[in-house]
């Protein structure tokens, strides 16, 4: 056999087309992977829509949450051999010699590749991967549950790094969606103090049920009070929600040398209130997934029973009904394409 | 003689009196200073219009760039003796017992008080200094020469540090005026490479006679696309200039991963592009003046003659006249009072 | 009343006197404590033996982790108030001005006073503190069981820091007595992955119970292979053992560029392989106690039930017989003064 | 022509083969570069004598500090091509992908070869390089010059950053040596200040032409009291000095809080004193070369005009000579091999 089902961006704002199309061969350096999760995030829905300043070329097969078995490996791997179980990532690829390459910043670099974005993904029955990319998942994961790991979960344990909040002292999650509700357990996890805010009860209801000790509703009351009077003043805040008004609060709900990290990808500026950056001497930081390191240690999180993400799992089919939930916010944790359904 | 002569802001927004007050007595732990010079700075405009969130009480003597000799020490004074000499500064006093002055950051204490705005501060022949706060001058120095390095100095100084630009690395000093004629020459002791951004041809040639590698005047030419093709993109960017306009450009002047430090205090917000801060890494941050330890550094490199700020001399009578100036930008580098004239 | 009871170091090697002395005054300041329950660490042994190089003055009364309410404030106390239950310290005070003061490391201060050293201590029924100095002890905690958290529990703590391990990293708490059993429970709490060494099965055991995932008998195997084993050669390791051989053991343990912290104060030399230290890019860093940040998180920590001290409680009468005790390495994690009692 | 003159390790112990070997081929990655002058360390008299715990098969072309052409690239190189000016390095090449190339410390993985150790190097008119590894020259070097800054230079650069002193901060570099005079130069260019101590004044001498603002001769004076008295302390110490004797004074030669990098290859122990390495925070580190970004930030140091090694060009032939004198420290900087000759 030498097809494989995928679901196709053809033209930029339609819907995918779910068809057929050749299997890869695997070229020096890559191994091919037999699919068996997929999660959708909204990056993927931003491949199909082309709304970013950098399109992808088409057509594409979005998804960079995939998780496998290699089945077949180019010339020269020695990374992965055949039925490793291994994941992609949106950085499927770095140069390995640039200033970032070279200093622990592989996010960074400039001649990066993205999986489901510059080149192909996980929303097809097989995937290549750069064999020194792979992410290697640990022995006895569930591969459906892993699956969000890879993005969203490695996305905000590097956040979470970066707001330099240590053990013992409070971080805010903004926003309990895909994203947030990953990052309360991982912030959990880092022995770090967790406040969570959101506009759903069922979602703070969630990050309590994670071990968020404060959880504020932003719709009931003013969430940069609320915090402040809770931990008198997070030392981090991570904004994972991607409401304009969710940036302003955070730098509202530190304490002074406090940190924010942007976790998120929305367009458009945010206003940033210079006089109280420089007297409360704080600092804001953009965040975008994380390096191989930071995976590796995502994932051992995870295999050692301390991350435990929602998700529900649906056949590729659905996908384009799935991109349709998306955009309306009807999605509870993160959705995983089931390769055996 | 029990009074001294001094500028006094009786009303805000009206033009300071100069006229006589009491000299001060030295509670526990303060040292009374005859004042050699003092400094002028925009946040004594600041204090004298009584434009920011946080008024001073009035009547109100400014000034936190002054130098003189302790005359005279109250109960339990250790750290100065009669004879020393010593300067003020904006950082008057810290609790010495929060969780600010505990790990280093006595400037975020909430319970500081400042020179020249919350206390009586070097606009006056004579004034009170906590002796622990009270700024060591290195012997040999120039009282007036020294006199800008107490504000002006130790803000860049600090506002260098927090950028994290590293010796060999490019820094961009944006606006080459009281302050940041003083930061390139910081950068430059600090083995900084160091461009220059302004819109005046002199004061870019004084940022080459500091050591200045790449100047830019960002009338005659885009100042990110210059500072891009002439560094690679910068490490870090000072941001010492006031004018919105400013904040954008440096966000576009770093490389991946870079920081840019806010500097000065100006009002309003600064529209953040979040999705170029994510994607780029990058992280603002502010800074505000210096700690004691910042101080002392900044005064030794002074000492070591690697600091040479451009003033000139006044008399106290003429501090209306200097406030007006500075309200039209017409002073280059830094006014001193001096009260020998 | 104006006289107390307490234990009293009249003679360098002799037994402690316990007999009666004047309840001390509060001077400006200071505070007055009456103490409820007093921790009996090891230094308080070299106190009474007046075997390190500086000696105390004599007569002295030991011990700094002492927990008591305030019952008298001296002048100028503002941090305190009487009813306020609070410690003392090996920190007993510190300029405040020197450059270790200013920048957040009071504990390396070269004008600092030690609780039960070079000042009397909480051996006693009553004793003084400097306000400033005052540990809070948080609402709701056992005196008895939080005692240990002052030096125990605070030098571990800040140990742990000193490793730099990062939560989800191997640490390696080398000796699990008095030090080490509080260690495991820090580290389990800041997301650290633990595995203890001791020679004493019953050590691992409570090791185990506090969440050590691996635990080696240095003396049923050799302890660095078992480590490289079971974790891939530590992050971290924490030194609390005196024995010398623990000290070499140490740097084995670690994988390259690992950190090991020693945190005790054995007298002699250690032999330092250079060879290794050089080609694996160790750290080898010595830590002593806390700052008063470092308490006041070390106490948080155990406010919100994630330490939980061995110990048992004796009258003041049996000092003697514990400091008899402890040479004989006899003791059970911690003995805890009852003034009650 | 296929073969080439060189200098071969048949026998450890043995003096070098001055005789003809096939010019190598690049394979996947390599690129062949004709030598212009190489370097000579002390690293390679160890590969000569076979005298490190992990010897190098033979026979072997010793030399890491080679300056040449690239004459000929293999399949798939992208990083160099024919015409650039390249260099060698003893870090010849990394796995790219193990946890220390992932995070920017490539010089410690564990599968990294090494020049004219692991494999041949530049004591012969060809060599080749890993393409991703090989060193950039700076246009407009000279190619003897910079050869010492290939390994000595990137060595003690990477040091001095291990030391964490900051500019303005005070370092003593211990031993004015091949790595210790290029230690001072770089120190000064990083903007520390810096001390100096040798047992030769004419050593010493050189030091303060590259700046040493003190220089201390270990012969005439207690160089820890010296320094002490000097400095109040040094910040960092750097030692590039093989004699045991100088990581004991290292040691004292620290203010507290302090940090001693061993920079040299030394065997032995070390006899570290725990008490003072404990009471004064002191740290201790081992560092070994640098990664290919510390490479390229050494030799930009070296660009623009701030490093000068000394150094002597000798003729290939004179290899074993050079090691006879090296081996009873006669020589004077370092000692360079010109093809030319």
């Amino acid at each position: 056999m030498s097809t494989m089902r995928a679901a196709i961006v053809e033209n930029f704002g339609d819907e995918l087309t779910i068809g057929t199309t050749a299997i890869p061969e695997p070229g020096p350096g890559q191994a091919l992977v037999k699919v068996i999760a997929s999660g959708v995030c909204h990056t993927d829905l931003h491949a199909a829509e082309g709304d970013w300043p950098v399109k992808p070329n088409l057509p594409l097969v979005p998804g960079h949450e995939g998780v496998g078995n290699v089945v077949k490996v180019g010339p020269g791997v020695t990374e992965v051999k055949v039925g490793d179980l291994v994941g992609n990532a949106w950085l499927a690829s770095a140069c390995g010699s640039c200033e970032y390459c070279r200093t622990g910043w592989e996010t960074l670099c400039e001649s990066q590749t993205n999986g489901g974005y510059s080149v192909d993904g996980s929303f097809g029955e097989y995937m290549l991967v750069d064999a020194k990319f792979a992410a290697h998942i640990p022995e006895g994961s569930d591969p459906y549950e892993i699956a969000p790991v890879l993005c969203a979960g490695v996305t905000v344990y590097k956040g979470l790094k970066q707001t330099e909040v240590r053990p013992g002292q409070w971080v805010v999650i903004s926003g309990i969606g895909g994203l947030g509700h990953i990052a309360v357990q991982y912030a959990v996890a880092m022995g770090m103090r967790v406040a969570a805010v959101d506009v759903a009860e069922e979602k703070l209801a969630l990050a309590r049920s994670h071990g968020a000790e404060v959880t504020v509703n932003a719709f009931a009351e003013d969430p940069a009070e609320a915090i402040q009077a809770a931990t008198g003043g997070a030392h981090g805040v991570l904004v994972t929600a991607v409401h304009p008004a969710a940036f302003g609060q955070a730098i509202s709900m530190t304490r002074r040398g406090g940190t924010i990290v942007f976790n998120g990808l929305p367009p458009g500026d945010f206003p940033a209130p210079i006089f109280d950056i420089v007297l409360k001497g704080l600092t804001i930081r953009g965040s975008i997934v994380g390096t191989r390191q930071d995976m590796d240690e995502a994932l051992e999180f995870y295999a050692r029973g301390q991350i435990k993400p929602t998700f529900h799992t649906r056949p590729l089919e659905d996908v384009n009904a799935v991109f349709d939930e998306m955009k309306h916010a009807k999605i509870d944790g993160r959705v995983v394409i089931d390769y055996a359904k």
